[in-house]
């Protein structure tokens, strides 16, 4: 019999689970497309389906211990994810109460990033650290903050929004419907924007410019980096001094042992690593200088899941030791 | 027999003293000035005189819970005050050690702020709240963080240096070495160079022209503003809104249930908190309009030891609980 935890990653396009055993290993996984159905439901139907039908399936007997969910604007208080911008379900929807009525488990939920730093803890590099943060970096910039050794939810559940500190009166148009937002200028659609600004900015040669924003990602941005284009080098550059500013100045509040970057952006390594540990060392008060690591995740693809799933082992840690 | 924390609060001028039961009641207090030894021992020795012999000479019987201090740059997690810039010892202090050797019960430090945010949540404003932060405004901005019901004390307990985010890049030089950092506008200190700098600016009369800059503090210009000196009244809108501002932007990592002005300049009433809430409401995201509380704190005059015997009333209750 194999005890797991099961983890749900819900993501704008695809919806990922995995049975994750206590020690992080990936017993069963699958995925379902998340946006076909109008109804919240009928997804949820959908979803928990086919999960039950991949665990009958399974070659070892399996004993579920809880259901952790990662989505977006996801609230751990209330159990429900609320107007989240990506989903087509508007309103409040009461997913923990709809899984637990099916799974007859404890089920709990977070915001994705919330679950990424839960992830570092239990199963990533974060292991032995009471007080830290991931910084999620995808199309816009998540937050998970670690202190005391617990999550830092907040009130209602919805602490960590360091995407949306402003950092630039008067800055670029955020989604959120106000301006300057860190976001705007650290995440892969940051990236993008910083690259056209310096494309009307310069005159040299640069192999953006012959990609049209709505197809250029920040992983072309990388690879021309490494390939010595200087528009894309100054992208990284500026992109990593907003997010290194942006670090020293949330270190004045809460003070983390390391700060973790994690997703799609993350993986340009040096090229973002280097401009982000310099800017944070210039900026931090003397308190915090040289103190702070900044480290890359320690979470492999299954992050998603494996964060989630970490909602569940991580109280059946408190609970037995 | 009465039981009782001892509440210790140090400034740079005098160090206050007082005894408090759990519902906070003052049963004993006094004080002695901080300064006047060349040897922090020496300093140790007077103070625990002065409080035992004041105990000795009370009224009624008293058993000793524990003693609590309020330090600037006290550490909780060391028991030491480090590198305090106000006062004339340098260097480590092991505080909690000295005294705890004096009087064999258990000592907690932590600093000032910190210990206000703990008096608001045992005997002020905060008592039901989990999330919440209380900003101390004297000659610099310290804030002290309740997060998941429990001070934010960060790495090496470090955390809650609200004061010194930087809000304006390039801008006022702060004592810390840096530039721009939110005590340098939002304080006692910060307000003169306002008031200064307006000066500087127009031409109008303002009872302010007659003052030199080491002359004057906040509590004049509050007057002057309540007597309508548009230098005055513009300084307490400027200072309001640098604040509310940077609320705002810390909203969007602690989520808080209320904010706490504390300190001489909360004195200021409305004068104050209209600016503070008018800007924190139109930079606030979404998520949190609207929902946060601006208060004044709601200890009285002796909250700097009712914040410092919090630190050990904190633990009774969490014990007991």
């Amino acid at each position: 019999m194999t005890e797991i935890a099961i983890g749900i990653d819900i993501g704008g396009t695809n919806t990922v689970f995995g049975c994750i055993d206590s020690l992080g290993n990936t017993v069963i996984e699958g995925s379902i497309p998340t946006q076909t159905k109008d109804n919240f439901e009928e997804y949820i139907d959908d979803l928990i389906s086919v999960i039950k039908s991949s665990i009958e399936n399974a070659d070892t007997e399996i004993t579920i211990t809880g259901v952790g969910i990662g989505a977006p604007n996801g609230s751990y208080r209330t159990g429900t994810i609320e107007n989240a911008a990506n989903l087509r379900w508007k309103g409040t929807l009461p997913i923990a109460q709809l899984v637990q009525n099916k799974l007859n488990v404890p089920v709990k939920i977070t915001n994705d990033a919330n679950a990424a730093a839960l992830g570092e803890r239990i199963f990533g590099g974060a292991k032995n650290m009471s007080d830290f943060m991931v910084i999620t970096l995808g199309t816009g910039l998540g937050s998970g903050i670690v202190v005391n050794g617990d999550l830092l939810y907040g009130f209602e559940g919805f602490a960590g929004e360091l995407g949306h500190v402003i950092v630039r009166s008067e800055g670029r148009e955020c989604a959120c419907g106000r301006k300057g937002c860190l976001e705007t200028y650290v995440s892969a659609t940051g990236v993008k924007r910083t690259v056209y600004k310096l494309l009307a900015k310069h005159l040299g040669d640069s192999a953006l410019r012959d990609i049209p924003f709505n197809n250029l990602n920040a992983k072309m941005v990388a690879e021309a980096a490494n390939k010595g284009d200087l528009v894309a080098l100054e992208t990284f550059k500026y992109t990593g001094k907003m997010l290194g500013e942006a670090l020293s100045n949330v270190a004045s509040v809460t003070a983390p042992e390391a700060i973790f970057l994690f997703g799609g952006l993350a993986k340009a390594g040096d090229l973002l690593f280097d401009p982000v540990r310099k800017a944070m060392e210039e900026n931090l008060l003397f308190l915090y200088k040289d103190k702070i690591k900044l480290l890359p995740s320690n979470l492999g693809e299954n992050a998603g899941i494996m964060g989630a799933a970490a909602l569940i082992w991580n109280d059946e840690t408190k609970t037995y030791s």
